[in-house]
């Protein structure tokens, strides 16, 4: 429902970060700004229980794909943004994970500052460090690693960022995002610096009931996946730390029985 | 105050990460886990605010170091979580940050299950990416970068984690935790690849009143850093998205005046 004109209010854009899905991993802050917007533009992967904190006479816009719904471009979203702010005041940007990895959320600051619309972030878990916990996975242990690398598997020009070569000969555990089309290209790198045996795991959904994950090894994980049924989008973990699932030690023992089994044959 | 034994409840460690220091930057599952504690044991760097969501009839002991007051050894905790989830059931472990990030949380967790007790985790905001966040620095920008890389300053043998070279030579935004003492150590593994113009900056107190930020290039920032008094525990930020900062251009513009004037004496 469309709320009267504001003209006291001044223009503002908050951006949070919602998490990785299920809604009670939102930050406090995060509800308290959603309970005072005016206007919410909220991505396709926000869970809608999100949009209860927000007050019922407020606008609530979804602005991601999401089958059978008109999706909005990003310059559409930017003036969109600098509309309502103008308009209404308090425009809050509900995306999914934090808005400022892999977001695009330093765009929508940028254009709405460019007419006059002041913002602020208020950051969220990201899915890179959150679904990796929540699955029990400790993304940097002692005595194991000393870093995470958070990659994108989706750059702008469409190839693998070359950042994933050096990530793979550093102890890093690696984290890439938007990157499940992109299994096979990298599992080869993986493959070509000869580290088959290196624990892997794929989770979709994740922290959501209809979550799905696949555990591996860089040898087995393609199988693995078809096995699942894992699809888009999706996180992939790669290194040694992903052992530390309750179900890794199951999981491989019986990918050697199975694969044990095949050679007989 | 010291609560009766529960002979019902089963003996559960609920790991809770409070994010990077302001209270209301803790997830919604966060605080409802707090409100079902029946004993807290917190570090030094969490925010007194989080204990008011904590029953008062619960204990809560603080285990972490603070002037004047005793700490405890990580073994001595892991065997406290171990007799009060026993004795009482519900034992939450708050953290700074996120449990699983330098955390230590996979030892506590790997503790308890020894003795018999359940673990769950509720993942909680970094440092590593919700400070740049809030000082209106994007870790990844489109165009700009293609991962960031997080990396500890402090390894178990006390030597420099030799990611960070690898990292160097990435496209990645650095993050530096706990590294504020090997500063020169890094901004020297940056110079010897010819990296000194890189943007850099350093974050104490990061979200809460006593914040305290640096912002230079890895040729300034040791000289900014005394300037501002940036002293432990800080995080490090290294990355063209450091130039993001509203700060930033004004301090670049000061400093070359500066230095420029030097060279003219």
């Amino acid at each position: 429902m469309e709320t009267g004109n504001n003209k006291n209010a001044s223009p503002l854009l908050t951006l949070i970060g919602a998490g990785p899905g299920d809604p009670n991993l939102i930050t406090v802050k995060g509800v308290k700004a959603l309970s005072k917007a005016r206007v919410v533009l909220y991505d396709a992967l926000i869970h809608l229980d999100l949009l209860n904190y927000v007050p019922e006479t407020s606008i609530k816009i979804l602005v991601g794909k999401r089958s059978g719904s008109h999706s909005y471009s990003q310059d559409e979203i930017n003036k969109l943004i600098v509309k309502y702010a103008h308009k209404y005041g308090n425009v809050v940007r509900l995306k999914g994970g934090d808005p400022f990895i892999f977001g695009r959320g330093k765009e929508e600051i940028e254009y709405a500052q460019m007419y006059g619309v002041k913002s602020e972030v208020i950051p969220g878990l990201t899915t890179a460090t959150s679904l990796p916990a929540l699955q029990g996975i400790s993304l940097t242990t002692r005595g194991v690693n000393e870093s995470f690398w958070v990659v994108t598997g989706t750059t702008q020009s469409g190839v693998l960022s070359s950042d994933i070569l050096l990530a793979a000969q550093s102890t890093a555990t690696v984290i890439v995002l938007m990157g499940r089309n992109k299994l096979p290209e990298i599992a080869g790198i993986y493959k070509s610096l000869g580290r088959e045996n290196l624990p892997i795991a794929l989770i979709q959904n994740g922290s959501l009931p209809n979550e799905k994950i696949a555990l591996g090894t860089i040898k087995t994980i393609e199988e693995e996946v078809l096995i699942k049924g894992v699809g888009t989008p999706a996180i992939i973990v790669i290194g040694d730390v992903v052992n530390q699932h309750h179900d890794y030690l199951f999981k491989t023992i019986e990918q050697n029985l199975l694969h044990t089994s095949y050679e007989n044959h």
